[in-house]
């Protein structure tokens, strides 16, 4: 904390020393530095996760931010002098760091150019994620932002279409257009894309469900509409010449 | 085992009571139910996953098959009962349960009939898969094969075109036509498709990657092969009519 570093979060287990823990509490408290209590269980499975040994922690874990990530500006800037289409995917909440790794390694093999993810609230950017992501954040740009809704304004207004996916919107996500600026808003597994995120959305689109079940995996989901996405890009190259490519 | 019950695998932790274990394998070797030694803490985790409480096990943990299985013929048959153009989706040597499940999940939803895993050689059809696959095992059939390039090929026999997914296919699975019955191949996260199955494949198709990681999550590329199969068959139905539906 002392030294600046990006800390995304801090993990103190339930009993840890008080004294020592109020001095780190209100340290994050002052740099907007989350800090949530761990049980014993809970707490140990992270030092296991982390391959720590036992009770090398003394009580109080962070995790890093382990990607450079930038401000949502810098973000539209850098993916804009890359293409004057760039596809953006904007992540709302989802909480598997599986699914998170495996959405950004999706859009990274879809072409998109960045992927905007939340502060606080959703899955963090550690080991988990970074594993499941396969390396694709060393090729993705990566932003983080405090408000996501103001982002996604600002995104839009930066001339991106918005387009968020939902069960109940009426509009197949094959039936949408993707050829400009896009930005594609993932929701929760559970909830969906927040309220205050979706009405900036101009398209909500959803995947048919042919069978019983009524929803994909949330990484699978973001597969399919990214790559139908990719897809029509990739007609459009097709129809000026590279088709035979 | 003296009851007959479908059992899928039995894991003895080494070292577990010998005369006891012995017994066990010659009555598994003699009905084919394959069994593997875990070490102390591999077992561990498999009773916690099983919220067995510690030594409920006695060093022994057998995994049953929690659907019920048919055959391939019956599989075959079950199919072309519900449609003409079924759609099937072979599964070789997924490993992972959490992509196991994603896959049947989204088979599920992208309206296929029925699916086929290995006897032995992939992920368990046990509790990780099915909570990924979120109830979708009550709603397609499964076919377990203990010799799955035989099912392949009687697939085929069936009427079913047999489309394989490979890194190196030259052609892109949006190229790809699979309006009649059709049967997926999905190969395993590392190695893909054995060849002894790909062998009987009458075509292969690749996901084109635009970025700089050259694969998928397996259970994403399944599912976006998989819902190219749903859009081009539901573009079908809309061309004879429903397309406003």
């Amino acid at each position: 904390l002392k030294a600046g570093r990006a800390i995304e979060k801090i993990y103190i287990r339930y009993g840890a020393e008080e004294r020592f823990v109020a001095a780190i509490r209100r340290e994050a408290g002052q740099r907007g530095v989350p800090c949530t209590t761990a049980d014993r269980r809970k707490f140990a499975a992270l030092e296991r996760e982390l391959r720590s040994g036992p009770n090398a922690a003394q009580g109080v874990i962070a995790t890093i931010v382990p990607v450079t990530a930038l401000s949502v500006t810098d973000l539209i800037d850098r993916v804009y002098q890359a293409s004057d289409t760039p596809l953006l995917v904007l992540i709302d909440g989802i909480s598997d760091p599986h699914n998170l790794g495996a959405i950004v390694r999706s859009a990274e093999c879809a072409g998109a150019a960045g992927v905007v993810v939340p502060e606080r609230g959703g899955a963090p950017l550690a080991s988990i994620a970074m594993k499941a992501a396969a390396g694709a954040f060393e090729h993705i740009a990566i932003a983080r932002s405090g408000n996501l809704a103001k982002a996604a304004l600002d995104i839009r207004q930066a001339g991106f279409m918005l387009v968020g996916t939902s069960d109940r919107a009426d509009r197949r996500y094959t039936d949408q257009t993707y050829d400009g600026a896009t930005a594609l808003v993932i929701g929760s597994e559970g909830a969906g894309i927040h309220p205050d995120i979706r009405r900036h959305c101009e398209a909500l689109v959803s995947i048919p469900m042919a069978g019983k079940i009524t929803s994909l995996n949330a990484s699978v989901a973001a597969g399919v509409v990214l790559f139908e996405i990719a897809r029509q890009r990739s007609d459009g190259e097709g129809s000026s010449g590279g088709a035979e490519e």
